[in-house]
């Protein structure tokens, strides 16, 4: 009773489901003295699992060729992309490949952020504000950095 | 940015990777005085969700043209399967549709819980056995009617 067929490439159907349910599109945005606006803008894929299934972890990399497979934190395993190329694969892939739950909106304000990257527009107040807008619209938790840029360089927007 | 296609009828292959992170097979094992043993083996397959996404549990529903979409519990939403003629096809399906992740095991010894129903097998002390022993690998949390059975019924088995 093994997970079968490990090394058979993953189907990009079967991906967009598993994300579905267990993806994440997350903004960071992170103090960063040395940037122009002294912060920084981290966006990242994530798939989280019990280390049991680190293969399926692996076989998520190995199909999209690009990010690391490490520890999350415990027991549990992340297959984590960063980088605004490898992202842009990635966004590509589920331009292509649609997701169907709610976690659609999260990944529309995630290529959002990184349309808004490409063009350097995050180092502007206006394009950091919008990051920050769509980051406080898609993280669950309190985004207190977000939360504070909007207060810095927004404060009508409430 | 809505989660667009709602009324298209959902992939297999997608449906497979959404079970493989979401999915729950279940093997329920209830105190009934009037079954011949005085236990009853309900067997369940669910998918729960955020019911901002109840969406996706009635297009399941549709799908696999059984079982009920209502509250799991707060603000979760459930897609549950229950009876014997339901979940033989709901196995037929993930027979033809391979889980990727170790769910799979899962998977397959809620198979064979099905099979010794089907046989009335679960009615004689051997299958009902066989089930709590099959039903204990299976559940994350403790099974006290599992372990009772085995005590009262296979009390060598440890």
């Amino acid at each position: 009773m093994g997970a079968g067929n490990q090394q058979e490439r993953l189907d990009a159907k079967w991906i967009v489901g598993f994300v579905d349910g267990e993806g994440c599109f997350h903004i960071g945005i992170n103090r960063q003295p040395e940037m122009i606006l002294g912060w920084q803008v981290l966006p990242e894929f994530r798939v989280v699992q019990h280390r049991k299934d680190t293969q399926i972890l692996t076989r998520l990399q190995s199909y999209f060729d690009c990010g690391t497979v490490g520890v999350n934190n415990g027991d549990r395993m992340e297959f984590r992309v960063r980088g605004i190329r490898n992202l842009t694969a990635i966004v590509e892939f589920f331009r292509q490949n649609h997701l169907r739950t709610k976690k659609l909106d999260d990944f529309e304000r995630f290529a959002r952020v990184i349309e808004i990257i490409k063009n350097g527009h995050h180092l502007t107040e206006s394009g950091l504000v919008e990051v920050a807008t769509l980051a406080l619209k898609m993280n669950r938790r309190r985004n207190s950095s977000a939360s504070k840029i909007l207060r810095d360089y927004a404060p009508d927007a409430n």
